[in-house]
């Protein structure tokens, strides 16, 4: 934990500064795998599968499974699925675009509709947690833009199970195809397509370093993903008025995802600096992955700063995956905040809130994305087509304006199919 | 020219499949370009620009050059360039998103707001033709976005100059720094910076084979780009009462573009696939461009099919750049086409007129991406922020949710955040 008072901004650039990562040489092994899937699909699959997960006949569930599933988790888990799949369809519904005629001159119409990507595919890591909750976030708005195929592929367990809570939550948000297959083969599958695992046009969902890099070979395909990815981070701007047990809880609730989670306390208030770091200490002891912890967290930077309007600009210098501002007032200060992937504002708006159950999407960029990237909503399912139409008489309206620009950029032929119209009499 | 009668769906695959690209081992190449850029900055853009492009002195434009295209160019271009912008205005300002605050649980709130990318590059190629058009389609709405670095590299021609239309588009749509820098060098400048052109986060326009490469390259550091590039290519799907002379005028200013431009034409009517092939021949006489669009024409398809169903069939698995629609009752068509990068529909949308001035933007997704890419838009050019607001009593509605939720993935410090929050009685 290193801690900063009123540092100049000459510092700032380093302050923001993620941790390098080491990318690993392992496009070798990525195309490898690659090549083995492409080669010899499923059974490929199998032996892969037998090397890293578990050794099983078949990468398919069977309806056993599933029933198995239901009566495995209880109510209470049920009924919290069943809400934050609620409010995270109203949020995304909402997302919905009207289609919009533009007359941009006389009877030339022009508006755009959104067509779901057909295809989908949805990789969910196995490893220390069962990401249901990354189920959610990914099927519904894929259900919801009207995507037709919807793959989820994730790693059995040694006993060649899938998480009952990730079967439970895939049946309820209509993933259309489930299989038992993890890592960088999963997405070669989904790239290439295999016996049993469609092909797919867009690639979503967290993993590994071999999960990410794979997903970035698929590029070469066509296959196009989310968004490029990095560990997670949380940023919390903290006032005199803010609650440090609060602070203290986020900033763990961050540090707890991995030890190359990334947490950034910035307040102008001494005390309430002091106070969170003692909390933090109190928290900790009380975690189960707390080593985890603290190793994310000694390199985490808590930062004095004379005003928020600094800390907002130091944020976005950083562009934090997760924004808390625990400030009062914090209404004025959106605005200005310009690069961030979401924002929880003020001192009960918890990061775990927008995590599982709020309805806002937790696929976010990281890593300083958020200059140029946005979260997944329904937009990441949809793409958007234009359409136009122009009459005989649009095209008189806007006919000299085409010939002119086409001539002088030497098109003859762009010219001419608009002259021919305009000549001709029917 | 290659014509198809009734070919049955087993052809299909075949049919639709674009030609392969010969991706040359540029990557070396590029990353000397890359590094060279890296190391000597604006001094490496002057030893590249005399090596490929022109001796100049200085890869800044003069007040002088911006006062002297302003002279030279006619106030019929003018106009028509304003005309265009004006259009192209409207139509990306209607992509606006009105914040909409969603309440997804009693006094849990979320919305989204539009940030705008702070910096953009645009690329404009030299060559054949001076792309002016081009600047219209990303300035337009990279200006409407808000972003506030808008940077233009364009390689000068032999005499050290930049065209003149080039220049006045630029000025008009807002371009904030322009440069004369081509090729792969100018990519490199503008993800790495160099003295005189700045970082950007975000890369787009069109450009040869070094330039698409480059801005592949250029992902490796951060920066995002439009799309991926390939092959302009228009499909008309024409019944019988369509003007076989129109739709020669399309398919060649389709073909004009280049010697890899796709050209696909499917009929309902024998009459008028013979026809329109006899009206390319006639209309390709004429045009100066007519070696190029020869080239392009020879590996087209024209393919006679029994219904307008089955052709937008067809078209959405080949999934085009461009769509016409040269049909009656065009409208009940329009629910089925899932992929397409832009439609133009009825007898008088030709394709030039999205090209240049109807509104629509131009730079739009080929090879087959239609299926996972939307075209560009106001989106392109924003990042979608999601917001929260969750009050103590929102946090009571949720927070059991939340807990059970994050018990079940083993996120303890997850749940915490929410438990302390409860339990603190402020």
């Amino acid at each position: 934990m290193k801690i900063y008072q009123y540092p100049s901004k000459d510092q700032w650039a380093e302050l923001t500064q993620r941790p390098v990562l080491q990318k690993q040489e392992i496009s070798k092994t990525i195309a490898n795998i690659f090549s083995l899937v492409e080669t010899n699909g499923d059974a490929a699959l199998l032996e892969l599968s037998k090397k890293f997960d578990a050794e099983i006949n078949n990468i398919s569930v069977s309806k056993e499974e599933i029933e198995r599933a239901y009566e495995m988790i209880n109510e209470d888990l049920k009924k919290a699925i069943q809400q934050a799949k609620e409010n995270i369809s109203v949020f995304h519904a909402s997302q919905k675009e009207e289609v919009q005629k533009i007359e941009t001159t006389k009877e030339v119409i022009c508006w755009r509709e959104s067509r779901a990507i057909e295809k989908v595919g949805i990789y969910i890591p196995g490893g220390t947690a069962p990401l249901f909750s990354t189920v959610l976030m990914l099927a519904v708005p894929a259900q919801l833009a009207g995507c037709k195929e919807i793959v989820l592929c994730t790693p059995p367990d040694k006993y060649g199970n899938i998480n009952p809570a990730i079967l439970y939550a895939a049946q309820l948000c209509g993933v259309t195809q489930l299989f038992k297959v993890g890592g960088a083969q999963a997405i070669a599958a989904m790239t290439l397509g295999t016996e049993s695992i469609p092909q797919v046009y867009k690639i979503f969902g967290p993993g590994n370093q071999y999960v990410v890099a794979a997903k970035e070979y698929a590029q070469q395909y066509g296959v196009s993903i989310d968004m490029p990815a990095g560990p997670s981070e949380v940023l919390v701007i903290a006032d005199e008025k803010a609650v440090p047990s609060f602070c203290a809880a986020d900033l763990l609730s961050q540090a707890e995802h991995g030890s190359d989670s990334q947490v950034i306390f910035l307040t102008t208030s001494l005390s309430v600096l002091n106070e969170t770091i003692r909390e933090i200490d109190e928290q900790i002891k009380l975690l189960p992955r707390n080593e985890m912890a603290q190793q994310s967290l000694n390199n985490s930077h808590f930062i004095l700063l004379d005003t928020i309007e600094k800390a907002i600009e130091f944020s976005n210098l950083y562009a934090p995956e997760h924004l808390i501002l625990a400030t009062e007032n914090f209404e004025k200060y959106i605005p200005d905040i310009q690069n961030a992937g979401s924002v929880f504002l003020g001192n009960y708006s918890c990061e775990s809130a927008g995590d599982y159950a709020s309805g806002t999407n937790h696929t976010l960029p990281t890593n300083g994305f958020a200059k140029n990237y946005s979260g997944v909503s329904l937009d990441s399912f949809v793409k958007k087509i234009t359409f136009q139409h122009v009459s005989k008489k649009g095209l008189k309206n806007l006919g000299k304006t085409i010939e002119i620009m086409a001539q002088a950029e030497g098109l003859a032929a762009h010219k001419n199919a608009v002259t021919i119209r305009l000549k001709k009499n029917i």
